[in-house]
């Protein structure tokens, strides 16, 4: 007898046929004695259209306008969820964001979760009812419409958790689970039974796109359990999908490293020959960060003869903005002999929390990589990471020496 | 400087074109000076398309989760008008029927609206602002998402007028007003500048379908004038449609008939020979009733030796059932000689408010019908209203002599 929040991407609920077999595993976890919250996105595409007709009338459509218009989706979701349930003769009740209510501040199409009102779930639930909630939305103190942006739902299922203390909040996506990197490039990877919430968060950030990153930090903020699970399971197949958890037990010791992840959205800016003195990183990313340009990796090197190399990455599509301001700022905010880029790069990190407590695995992986001839431009760490960046056409091989290199096909 | 509340259907919404349409002729009344509310529909389809996706999942799904399904459809609409006239200047802004709010009972699917706040649309208009409003939708006292019912955005925008004391509400259709007759049947029908509530209700009831007959009793009650209008014309052409009213001016005293109703949706049931004695009519209706079978019109004859005969209409759907009906209430309610109908009839109506102070108006439309050798089944006749019922296949000759008849085509 367990508190269950369940959410349901759009994929998920992309048909009615597949809104048919939602409901047949909420009615399974129900058939077990578990009360269950279920949180939707909008039926596949759905979202687009919507957005895609605001687009027709205006260039730039008011944010406030287009949030109503958005809303929408997830309202059709619950509705019909609703109705397939309790065609299965399971009572259930719809709730858009603002009749639960979700309490959000006014930033519309990326506005933020400030209180969650759980009286009137509570009362259903208690009276036997599965609660639909509509994902990605809420209302703001005015009870304007706000959308809390894409994969927004994500994070309206942890906070639906946080707020009713559910005993778990259920992601269903189309895979099964967390995996040690992602099986198209390494047919062996393996699922993760259990990651640690700050792998989890390095793997999302790097690329494993599982989970909306904002809801894994608001799991970790209020200790909400939660666990990823495939929605194209049989739904009474009791997969156990992988559970994301804020304790390091004891299987975790064993576990070095949970993963590879890797992505290929960033490129790498170097400028070179600055003056080797206080104030030079700010001087740099100053104009950077003005220009709202979003920095990942940074990497200084040790200077010689006064002057010193600067790296740092951004994200791919703001390669040539990023080039543009640093040229506008050269000879104003710093002097630099050069600047130059490639976005041609890719970026791979080895993630465990053992490494805490385990040394000798930054050399393992460079090794891993010379061995097969790949070179390390940027080099980047943190208490449960090695990332670095590497030529973006050894990208695959590189994952695969590593995955094979921590034996991460073998287990935990 | 007047405060028009203005209505659009699902055909005038259809599309993003549509809107941007609706949006320029808005805009045209706001650059006159006038305060503009605007209530609008689902664009054409969407609200089939929301209610096809509830029958994939059930066969008679809940009533609430259907409101909740079918109300995103004006909700989509109010977005996109509110960006098309922002796109073109015009401060605007959307609302739901819930955050108007607009309190209706919790009659899911049919809910009548019990009051309205006007307060935050007041303040919009005191900005300068249009305010959009999904028609069609309120909220009950709990909070939950309710329809009116097909048709029901007629409705919202009367009851926004009437709460809002608006000088007009102007209903925007595919005519533009009303007319004589339907010309389709007779190409010389004329469209009324004006007509009076009470024979716009007998117009509406009786087959000419530009407005919902009960958006019509509800300007009535709360005398909020109404014009019905096209969407179709070119939005700055100033086409003047035609206006109900609840005063008998001097001009309706010419006009002694307004004009020509008439449908094919009715079927009349004819229970012979029964007692000539009181109570008999309750015998025989009183068992229809209690099917919820509308009756329409009612004639009973002069009874002979005792006995009389009984004859109503009912609607053409529900012509078996009512048969079936009565067969079991024979015998048991009421004796009978016989129970006979007839589905093949129409009825048609000459509607004139002048009709109060005329004579021989009666015998001129039976003359005239009796000259083309039309026989008339059943007569019933109101103040302001002539109704025959007459074999079926003679319904566009009637219509067109007693247009002629009573010389429609050269107005009042």
């Amino acid at each position: 007898m367990a508190l269950i929040v369940q959410k349901y991407g759009g994929t998920s609920v992309g048909s009615t046929e597949r809104i048919r077999n939602v409901a047949r595993r909420v009615a399974h976890y129900r058939k077990q004695g578990h009360d269950v919250v279920v949180v939707v996105s909008a039926m596949a595409g759905e979202t687009n259209r919507l957005l895609g007709l605001a687009k027709e009338l205006s260039e730039r459509p008011d944010p406030r306008e287009l949030d109503v218009i958005a809303a929408t989706g997830e309202q059709v979701t619950i509705g019909l969820l609703a109705i397939a349930l309790q065609e299965m003769g399971v009572p259930a009740r719809s709730y858009t964001g603002g009749q639960v209510r979700i309490l959000t501040d006014d930033a519309y199409t990326k506005a933020r979760i400030l209180e969650i009102d759980e009286s009137r779930m509570r009362a259903d639930l208690k009276a036997g009812k599965v609660v639909i909630v509509a994902g990605f939305q809420g209302v703001d103190k005015d009870g304007n419409i706000t959308t809390l942006g894409r994969g927004g739902s994500d994070t309206s299922g942890v906070a639906l958790a946080a707020a009713l203390k559910a005993d778990e909040c259920q992601i269903y996506t189309d895979v099964d689970g967390v995996y040690t990197t992602d099986p198209r490039i390494v047919p062996e990877a393996r699922r993760l039974d259990t990651i640690t919430f700050e792998e989890m968060l390095e793997l999302a950030s790097q690329g494993s796109k599982v989970l909306q990153i904002r809801s894994v930090e608001f799991a970790g903020k209020y200790l909400v359990k939660l666990r990823v699970l495939s929605s194209l399971d049989d739904p009474e197949s009791n997969a156990p999908g992988t559970l994301i958890t804020f304790e390091e037990d004891d299987k975790m010791e064993q576990a070095i490293i949970s993963g590879i992840a890797f992505n290929r959205d960033e490129a790498k800016i170097s400028v070179m020959g600055v003056p080797d003195k206080p104030g030079i990183a700010y001087a740099i990313l100053g104009p950077v960060a003005a220009a709202n340009l979003d920095v990942d990796m940074i990497v200084q090197n040790i200077g010689a003869s006064g002057h010193t190399d600067f790296s740092f990455t951004v994200n791919r599509n703001e390669y040539q903005k990023t080039l543009d301001v640093l040229s506008a700022a050269r000879g104003k905010n710093f002097e630099a002999r050069e600047i130059i880029g490639d976005n041609r790069i890719a970026k791979v990190s080895v993630v465990g929390i053992g490494m805490r407590s385990h040394v000798g695995l930054a050399s393992k992986m460079f090794k891993a990589l010379a061995d097969e001839g790949i070179n390390i431009q940027m080099i980047s760490t943190s208490e449960i990471k090695i990332a670095v960046v590497i030529d973006e056409k050894y990208l695959e091989l590189a994952v695969r020496v590593l995955h094979k290199a921590f034996e991460l096909e073998q287990g935990g």
